[in-house]
Parts: structure tokens; C-alpha cells; sequence
């Protein structure tokens, strides 16, 4: 009799070019969207009011861009990360259209290449990741790359076939939604009163409010979007782990500093792309999360005279207020640079901002 | 380049008359009222049973009354009460026309006064709040008053305008549903065995049954509601306060006192009214709550002559049994009447009760 | 003034063949099958795929099977076994129709028998419990017997009337969904391998993945299924009992082993029954479950061709890996033979499966 649980992925079992079609579609519904708020605190009214979608050319309420990449990314765990020692990276993530309540989506994997390290305990691989609603239209593509372990140490495999991935979304492919209509936004639903004009390449945002995360509430989370990593759930095998203790999906860090960030962003109507992204320190149960922003860039989109986008890097700090704690990004040490030990993820994103005029 | 966070309002920033349009209007779905049962333990069938809700004239199950106060309150905090030291009181609540799942909910709130207290730190603001639906029809409104902290204590404002609130809600003054029609009503979705007619002025009803509140609890409601209070989520900035951890919003306390109240008020259809309420102590996480209620007064509806009214006091006990351990409601200290410490919620509200006959 | 909240029926009140209609009617939504999937990890793609369950002939996506289970069995503890001292096991249990969001399910129990113990201390109760639809339709059924306190222990009441209950559900009583159309199926939304003819008597599937619960996870899930038992809620009585500490939901322990069954198990489209079944040993917020699962028999399904029906005992084993520790079901002390003290449960079902061919 053949095993019939599934062990993951080996970096010997993925082939350059091959296909993973990733099991269980997933109809996203009011529930999800609920669960959402109450989880991660989210407020942007584009999710959260069916009038003011509507308002905006939208059918209805859409689904928090978040939650979609969440769902679409924990089906890919079972195939892509099962056996991964390590998430290193995103590239050239874009969102491509919106998802509304009862719409089911899928995601597929391309194995874009993998190299194996030179210990030759593991490698790296990397996928472009798809996630495509039920009329098979993309509503989601990312490249990602993670270390993964060898099923066999001793056996060297040459693998050696590095991609290019994206270095950025660049403005002209980001997609902003058709049914975007701004002729009658207004500001009070979001109740900010900054604009695309009003922020400037360099400012900072700090975005004030903490957010503690408590062990039952990352992993309901996690589980919504049935990402099946084994770091987030099991406890008893946790005790044995460098930790000792269970890992907070990655995920959920950027929801909530994405939640927090309302803050000061509140009339950014959705996360059109990620240039790039670093889970830069683990996050556990008790662990208060804080966030602010820098403003990279600003783009002009053209044919979307009333909107603009910013290029923003999203910081998360635990257990410590950046402004009041003065926690760098960065801290130096035996002349080597890495992220300050609270600084817990790094995320370089485009936000899609309204014009004031 | 202006502070792009909001940082609340201080005492001075309320102008007596003014209009506060509280932003992100909310829908309410299908996943925020499943999340309200599984948080508080509702069981009052009008919201759990679309047959049983249209069986009395209603168009499907009714979003429970105290989802909508939360929501509607939730959305006032950023604009009143991000700065408060207290929540002082509420009067005048109502209850105004049943909410629907797939309602889109806002609030705004009229300052009806200030007045400033003799320590120069801080004053009382006195707001009426109201929550609209999609068009624009009022569910509730209430009155509440905070003391909020003032942005320079040291220079007065002279603010002296206490407003009048009404004292209760008089029974001509209550608003039954329209839509609320007797003829078909049974008792067995409700499993209760009392009606209007056997209710007491004086008798006390102990509800029996604790209910513990863990920490991912109270926040995953409290988020829900979109309350933004900073003291219910940041357990890092926490440990610095008198209480060294977080508060429970007091909203989830009402709601648990509310649903442990369903052994033996079963048949109470809504609840019409809040003439006032005090959150009388603190609770924290670990805290379990026991609720009993006594009857204050019955009051008729004219031309509801399958319905009356119950005027109940509500209060809810935190770790300890009220009944077995004899926890009276106030307790004489140095010659001063207080609530006893493990009196939690001391809310006198109108019930609406079906009649026997 | 009659004492109006509700102390459970004691062993005295049942009376054999009476009908217990129980309260609180519920619809099912969506956000109670959101919470479901984020409670439990659940992943059968028929409960999440709305395109998925059309391709196979339903109307869209169903509600899991185990959530129909709690829902009717919550309702049915108020009357039952509220004053009950175990459970003591399950019979015929029979799923018999689809269950859809938006249905509305209802529960009445009848009492089979009554015997009272030697102790007279108590006594065992057994029922009949059906769970209904709002077209009247049986959706499930099962019987089940529990040890309830008598409410005088002084007063023998020689019960003795100990019913017949079935010792197995035959192949001939599956009910397989009718609507069920093979024509389309797929494998791939599952992500499984193994079909009916793969799964051999007598197999072993360890399902590898481990889950911890927490208090607030367990407790969340029971209030979902408005399941009144105080021992789930109420921490500050608990102290006091023998354990210490709250208990968690039995059936909590079902769902979360069948959603660790989905790894190895992922083809199964439906629980069609209960043998019967077993809580061997409590378990309490902290403990992480793992699942194995052997196969008991195969049995062909008239008139289904490209189905078959696995009978498989489930067997949930708390805080050590049933593998790497080498956890057997029972171990022999003082010559009696009992149940391992981390096996929490033991349950006997039958599966629904495809068939290769």
C-alpha cells in the first residue's frame, strides 16, 4: 500500500517549468470577509460597505486584497512549502481584479527554477503563483522563492537554473480596477482627509496604534485561508523547535500592519502591487505589533486622471513603539547590516490613491 | 507636511452643536451575526431562525439589537472618545426599526455639551448619536456622555453647558416593529415558559450560567465592531497603565450579560430601550461573568395588545456566583455607597415581552 | 413565582416516549461555515468550493457534515444533559440529505429508555434525536445515551426499560445525496491520490499533522453550535471540579480529527454515518490532537457504481505523536483493558469515497 498522506515537496521533487495545480477552490463569502475584520481590525470601506462599492462603479463590497492573497497562497503550501526551512521573497506581485463575495478561486503554481545551496542540505526554489476566480480570470500573480530541504543530503542534484524575478512592479503594469469610478468618491467613509498630493517622497508615516496577537486569533486566521503549514498549529511538535513555541503566519503580519495603517492611509482604496517583501523576524503569540511607512515613490497612472500611486515601504515593529523606542530599521553588527530584532517584516508595496483634485 | 494620523479629539476640539460624521459605513452580513453567536453565545431565535423570524412577520432573521448598538457605537470612538478617561453614562437609547443582514449601518453624533471639570484636566462631552441604514432611516439613537482629556490643562475653557438627557425612556416613547405580527408566534423556538403576565415588579432572576472571557475573545468581537479604543488591543502599551493589561470593552460585557439573560427571559423579542447603564468596574481577560436581572416595571404598548413591556435592571457579576455568594449590588465604604468590585454592569433596560393570552 | 430559568431535566423527568421538541431553531449561514473552516481547519472541497459541489450535481457548497452534527446535537443539551455526569456513546447515526447555507435546522429527540443505576446516584437516559429542515425533511438522526443525576438520590425510581440500539448502520442504510453526480468528478480539487479501490481492510493512515486548541477556539466553536454544556464555559466553576479547568467539546475533538483526516483521506466526499463511537479521555485548552485512521471494511453501494462506502475507525490521540511515540488504543492495568490515557476518541464511521473506475 502506497502512503497516502502527502509529505510535501522535496527540492528534489520540483522540475523548472513544471506545473502544480493546487487542490481545494475556495468560494470566498461574507463569513470569510467577517472573520477577516475581527481578526485583523481591518477598516478600509471598500470591504466593509456595499453602499460606498457601490458608489465607486463596484458591484457590491470586495474582498480585502489581503485575504485574497491569503487564500490563494495557503493552497500552494501543501506543494511549494510544505518542507521549506525558510520564505525568502516575493517579487512582482500585482493584483488584477476585484473579487467579490461568492466568487471561488483556485491558484497554480509554475516552478520558475530552483539551486541547490552549497551545503547540500537544501535549495531554493521559485514559483510565479496565479489565482484565478471561477470565470478563470487572474485575479492575483506573485513570484515567490523559498528554501526547501533535500530528501537526500548526500546526493548532489546540479541544479543550478536561478530566474530572473521582477526588481519591481514598474506604474505601467500596475492594474487598476475598470470599474473604478471616481466621479463620486467622497471622504467621509474613510474619514481621512490626506490625498495623493499630500504625501511626499521621503514622509513618514507613523501609524500610532499597537496590536497584540494572541495565539487563538492567528491561528483561526491562518486556517481560513487553509494554509497548511505546520509551524502556525502544532504546539507539541513547536516545543521541540528552535522556538520552542509555534511561528504566526507571515501573512497575518501584513494584515495587521496593513490594518493599522489605516491610519494615516485611510483613503487608499486598495494594494495594487508588492515590489518585494522580507518577513524580517518571526512573530509569536503575546507579540504587539506596531507599523509605519515611508513614502518611496509616487507614480501618475495614466488614463486614471483621478488617482495616483503611491510606492510606500510598510515596517512592522514588535513589542516596541517605533517613534517613542526609536527602533531602526536597521542595526549594525560585526560590521554586517540586518534588521533590527523587532522589526518583523519589510514590504514594499503600491497603494492606489485617490487625487485631491 | 500635516500629521496624517488622527489622533482624536481633546476637549477643546468639541464645539457644542456640532455634527460628527463618523466614517466607514458598515454592511452587516451573514458572517458578522454568525461571529456574534459564536462570540457572546446568543441564542434568542429572531436572530438565529429566518423561519421562525418570518413565521412573525419579519423578512428573514433580525440582526441582534446589540450588534447594531456596537456597531454603531464602534464607529464614534475615533471621533469622541479616543481620548477619553471614562465612559460615564448613556441615556435615551432606542431602538428604532429592525436591522437586516445585507444593511449598510453609519452613525453620526451631535455634541449636545461640555462643561469642564474643576481640575482643568479634563470634561465631560455629552453626545447623541445615531445609527442610519441605507436609506436613511434611523435604527437607533442615544445619548452618552465621556470625559475626555484637554489638550492643555493648563489654560481653561470656561466650557459650561451641561445639557439635559432624559432621565429614562417613557413607554409611549418605546417603538415596537411595525413589521411584528403575534398572530403565529409559539414558545418552542424559544424553549421559554414565560410571558409578560408572569413577571413581577421586585422578582429577581438569576441567569445561572458563567461565562468566561479569554483575551482573543473580547478582541476578535471588539474588531469586529470596528471599535478602534487603543485599550482593548495594544497589551504592550497596557503594561504601562493602573491595570497593567488590557480592558474588555464594556459593549462585550452587556452582550454576554444580554445572552446568559436568554435562561430565563426567552421570550423577550427585543430589547426596546436603555433608559441607562454603568460599566461599574473593570473586566479583564480570564474574567467570568454572571448576569441576573430584576423587574423594575411593566408598562403596556397601546395598540400592541399582544405585547408588553418589561423595565429590567441587568447586571452582570464577574467571578463570583451572584446567588451562592450572596454579591450584593453596592457595598457602604467610609460612609459612601459603591458597586460591589464584582459588579461589572449595572444596565436598566425596557424588554419587549410577549403577552400569555 | 415559579422559578423561570431552566435547570436541565434530571433522570426522574424523563419519561420513556416522550417527544422533546427542542428550542432555538437555526439557519445556517455562511458565516457559521467560515467559522466552521476557520475553528476546525477544515478542507473538504465540497463544504468550500461552490463551483466544485455544482460540478458534482448540489446545489453549491454544502454545510459540513459535522457542523449539521453540532448544530442539532447543541440544541438538544438543554433538554438532555444538562445535568448529565457522560456521554456515554452514539448509535445509528445517520447524515440523510444535503444540508445548504440558508437552511434552517430544527432538532426533537425522543426518549427510547431509562434505567437507573445500582448507585442510585443516577441513571442512563437514552434518545433518539432527529434534525430537520424547514421543509420538515430528516437531515440526520441518531441515537444516544448519557448518564444523568437523579434529583433525589434517596428515591429509587426502578427505571429499567434499557432500549435496543442498532450495533452498526448496515451498508443497505447509507443514504448517499441523491443529487450526487459522479459524471464530472475530479481529483484535483481535492489534491488526493486514493480512491476506494486503494484502501485496503485493515490499513493504517496516520494523517501526520498535529492541532492545538485553545480555550478561546474551543469555546467559540461550541457557543457557534449554541451547545449550553457549563462545563465548556463556565472557568471560574471549573475550579472546582476534579479537572480543575473547563472541558472541551467532544465533538470540538470529532471535527478537528476529521479535518487532520483530510491528509490521506482527501477523496472522501462525506461522512455517511456512525457506527458508533467513543470520548475515551477529556481533553482541555493546550492540548494538540493528531488523527489515524484504519480501515474496518469496504462496502459496495447498490445503485452507486462509481462510488463505495469505507468503514473506518477515527482515532484522535492528544499530546504525543500516535507514530513516533507508539501510542496504543488500549493498555492493559490490574488485567481490565481501557483506552490509552491520550486517546480522546474513538470513532467508528462510515465514509463515502469515489471510486477509481
Amino acid at each position: 500500500m502506497a502512503i497516502k498522506t502527502n509529505p510535501g515537496n522535496y527540492f528534489e521533487d520540483f522540475r523548472t517549468g513544471a506545473q502544480l495545480v493546487h487542490a481545494v477552490p475556495r468560494t470566498i463569502t461574507e463569513g470569510d470577509c467577517a472573520l477577516y475584520i475581527a481578526l485583523t481590525g481591518d477598516r478600509y470601506p471598500l470591504h466593509c460597505s456595499a453602499e460606498y462599492a457601490r458608489s465607486l462603479g463596484f458591484q457590491r463590497e470586495t474582498v480585502n486584497d489581503l485575504l485574497v492573497f491569503h487564500v490563494v497562497f495557503g493552497k500552494t503550501v501543501n506543494d511549494v512549502s510544505l518542507n521549506a526551512v525558510a520564505n525568502l521573497g516575493y517579487a512582482g506581485l500585482r493584483f488584477l481584479a476585484p473579487v467579490y463575495p461568492g466568487d471561488t478561486l483556485r491558484s497554480v503554481s509554475e516552478v520558475l527554477g530552483k539551486k541547490e545551496n552549497a551545503s547540500g542540505q537544501n535549495g531554493i526554489v521559485w514559483v510565479r503563483t496565479a489565482g484565478t476566480n471561477q470565470r478563470n480570470e487572474k485575479v492575483l500573480e506573485y513570484c515567490r522563492w523559498v528554501m526547501v530541504n533535500k530528501r537526500d543530503a548526500a546526493t548532489p542534484t546540479g541544479a543550478n537554473d536561478r530566474p530572473d524575478v521582477p526588481a519591481e512592479v514598474t506604474p505601467d503594469a500596475l492594474v487598476v480596477p475598470s470599474s473604478l469610478d471616481m466621479k463620486r468618491y467622497e471622504a467621509w467613509p474613510s474619514g481621512g482627509s490626506a490625498f495623493f498630493e499630500d504625501y511626499s517622497i521621503g514622509e513618514r508615516i507613523d501609524h500610532i496604534d499597537g496590536m497584540t496577537i494572541e495565539e487563538a486569533e492567528h491561528a483561526i486566521a491562518t486556517r481560513l485561508y487553509q494554509n497548511t503549514a505546520k509551524v502556525h498549529f502544532d504546539g507539541h511538535a513547536a516545543k521541540s523547535t528552535r522556538f520552542g513555541k509555534r511561528l504566526i503566519y507571515g501573512g497575518h503580519v501584513i494584515s495587521l500592519a496593513r490594518a493599522l495603517a489605516f491610519n494615516g492611509l485611510e483613503n487608499a482604496l486598495a494594494i495594487l502591487a508588492w515590489n518585494g517583501g522580507t518577513h524580517s523576524n518571526p512573530s509569536f503569540a503575546g507579540d504587539t505589533l506596531y507599523a509605519y511607512s515611508e513614502v518611496l515613490a509616487k507614480a501618475e497612472l495614466p488614463g486614471r486622471p483621478g488617482l495616483g500611486a503611491l510606492r510606500m515601504r510598510m515596517v512592522a515593529v514588535k513589542n516596541a513603539d517605533p517613534v517613542a523606542d526609536a527602533i531602526p530599521l536597521k542595526v549594525e553588527k560585526d560590521g554586517k547590516s540586518s534588521y533590527h530584532p523587532n522589526v518583523v517584516l519589510d514590504l514594499d508595496l503600491w497603494l492606489l490613491m485617490p487625487k485631491r483634485s
